[in-house]
C-alpha cells in the first residue's frame, strides 16, 4: 500500500462561464466538483496506475462529507482521512471559456486544534505500521498545524523505514527537507525559495546537500532534473503537449512513487513521471490522465545525464 | 403567520479578496455564508420584525443542507422547505476590497421533478389552510419547474382567502400577473419587460390593468412607485444612501407583507418598505437591515400622490 498524506485537503470546484467580465454578474453553465488537495491528486492517479492507496489528512464540515462522498466514487483510494471541527476548504477555478484562461480562488483551510493534530499523528503512525510501503506529504499545511510537521512525519516515515516523497514549499519545504527525506519534488520557484539559486542544476544539487536523499525538480513543459545517489539526469517529454497544467506535478509525484515501490532505476522512474505529467496536461483535472498519452509519451521520453 | 415560497433557495456564498485580477489566482481572505434566494431573505427581515414566518421552497444534497442549518440558526423563520433530489445551488459574490466591486457568480438550480413539484404543491396548500396570512412568492423557477408555476401558485392563495405578493421577473412573472396577485414588486427593468413601457408612472398603471391589485414598481435609490385599487404615490427616502443594494427590494417585499398584516394603510406600508430597503443597503449582506437606519428613515419617507 502507498500512503497519501493531505494535511490541507480541499473540495476542487470548477465553474464554466462564457466569458468572465470582473466586477459584472455571471450565469454559471456548468459546475464540478472533485476531490482535491495535491495528495489526494497523487492518490488517484496512483490507484489508476493498480496501486493499493491509502488516504489520510483531515476532512470536516459539509465540505469535508462532499469530499470524502466523491472519494469513496473515485475507484481504488482507501479513506483514511481525519475528521476535524473545521471545514475543508474550497478551490474555486473559474474558467472563462472566450478566453480559455482559468480566474483562481483559494479558500483558506480549516484551523487544526492540537487535540485533532495529535489524533492524525496517532492514525499517521499506524498507516506507516500497517504495510505502507512508501508515503507522499503532499501541499500546504492548514492554519494550527506547526510548520514543523513535515520534519515530524519525514522522521517518523524513517523510523518506521518507509520512504517518503515530500511535495511542499516554503518554510514546511525547509524544515522537512532537515529531516532528510527520501525525495523532495519542487517546481523551479519552490527550489529558488529554498536554495536562493536560480539555475536549475546547481540549485538541485544544493537542495540535496540540505538533506533530501534525491531531489527532483520539475521544469514544467521541460520535463525533470534529477539529482539522486545513483547519478544526475534530465528525462524530458518528446514535445510539449497543450492543456492545463493543473495536477501535472501531482501526477510526477505518483509516477515517481509507483516506480519506487516496482523497483524501477532512476531514468525508468523519470520516465514514468514525465509521461504521467504529460497525460495530466491532457486530462480534464488534477488527479487524473489521458491513457493513451501517458502510453504514448512513455515510449519517447528523452533521459539524458546531467 | 406569514408564508414566503422560495422555489430556487440558493447558499449564498462571499469571498472576500485584497484585489480581484481576472486570470490569476487568489487567496480568499474571507468566507462567508448565509441562507440565500429572495424568498429566504424576505422571511428573515419578517422574523426580525417580529413576525411569525414559515418559509417553503425546495433544499436538496450537501448545499441544500447548509442552507437548512443556517436557517435553523437564524431566529423565527419556520421550516418548511421540501427535499429534492438535486443540489441547491450556490451564488457566489465576490468581493474586490480595493475596488469595493463585487464579482457576481450564480449556479444553476437543481433539476425538480414532476413528483416533487407535486410534493411541494400539497405541502404548499396544506401551509396555505394552517393560518397564513399572507404569501410572498419569491424569485426565480428552478429547472424543471412548470413556467406557469406561480399563476398556479397565485391561484391556490387567491382560493384559500390570502393574500398573495409576487417577485419575479420574465415569462414567471407574465404568467403569474395573469392570475391577479394582491401584490406585485417589479423593478424598472422587470416591469419594463413586462410592459414594453419605459416610463415608470404609466408602465406601473399598465401592470396594474395585466392583472395585479396593485403594482409597487422599486425605483432603486429613489424609493418606491406604487398603483392601487386606493391610489397611486411615490414613496421616497429622505436621502440617497450610500452602501450595498442587495436585499434591498427583498426588504421591501417584507416592508409590504408586515403592514399588510397588521392592517396598515398604503402610504404607511410605503413608508414601512422604503425605510427597510433603506436600511438594507446599510447592512451587510441582504435579509438584514440596520435597526438604527430603519427607525430614523422611517420618520421621513416622504409620500406624495402621483
Amino acid at each position: 500500500m502507498i500512503l497519501t498524506v493531505t494535511l490541507n485537503t480541499a473540495l476542487d470546484v470548477t465553474y464554466r462561464v462564457p466569458r468572465l467580465h470582473a466586477h459584472t454578474s455571471h450565469r454559471v453553465t456548468d459546475v464540478a466538483e472533485r476531490p482535491g488537495g495535491k495528495g489526494l491528486n497523487v492518490a488517484r492517479v496512483l490507484a489508476a496506475l493498480g496501486h493499493e492507496v491509502t488516504a489520510t489528512g483531515f476532512a470536516g464540515g459539509p465540505t469535508g462529507s462532499v469530499v470524502r462522498g466523491l472519494l469513496a466514487a473515485s475507484p481504488g483510494v482507501r479513506d483514511a482521512l481525519v475528521p476535524c471541527a473545521g471545514t475543508t476548504r474550497r478551490t474555486l477555478a473559474v474558467a472563462d471559456e472566450a478566453s480559455g484562461d482559468t480566474t483562481q480562488f483559494n479558500e483558506p483551510g480549516p484551523l487544526i486544534t492540537s487535540a485533532e493534530w495529535s489524533v492524525f499523528l496517532e492514525r499517521y503512525e499506524a498507516l506507516l505500521a500497517d504495510g505502507a510501503r512508501a508515503v507522499a506529504l503532499c501541499g500546504s499545511l492548514p492554519p494550527g498545524v506547526p510548520v514543523g510537521a513535515y520534519a515530524v512525519l519525514v522522521r517518523a516515515a524513517r523510523a518506521a523505514g518507509v520512504p517518503v516523497l515530500l511535495d511542499t514549499s516554503g518554510e514546511a519545504l525547509r524544515r522537512g527537507v532537515a529531516a532528510r527525506p527520501e525525495m523532495i519534488k519542487p517546481n523551479a520557484a519552490e527550489l529558488c525559495e529554498l536554495t536562493g539559486t536560480r539555475d536549475a542544476l546547481p540549485a538541485t544539487r544544493d537542495a540535496r546537500r540540505r538533506g533530501a536523499h534525491a531531489v527532483i525538480t520539475s521544469l514544467g513543459p521541460a520535463g525533470l532534473l534529477a539529482a539522486t545517489p545513483e547519478g544526475s539526469w534530465q528525462a524530458a517529454p518528446p514535445r510539449t503537449l497543450a492543456g492545463n497544467p493543473t495536477g501535472a506535478g501531482d501526477s510526477a509525484v505518483a509516477g515517481l512513487l509507483s516506480a519506487l515501490v516496482e523497483g524501477l532505476d532512476w531514468p525508468d522512474r523519470l520516465i514514468r513521471a514525465v509521461a504521467l505529467s504529460a497525460a495530466t496536461v491532457r486530462a480534464p483535472a488534477a488527479g487524473e490522465f489521458d491513457p493513451r498519452t501517458y502510453e504514448e509519451v512513455r515510449g519517447s521520453v528523452k533521459v539524458t545525464p546531467a
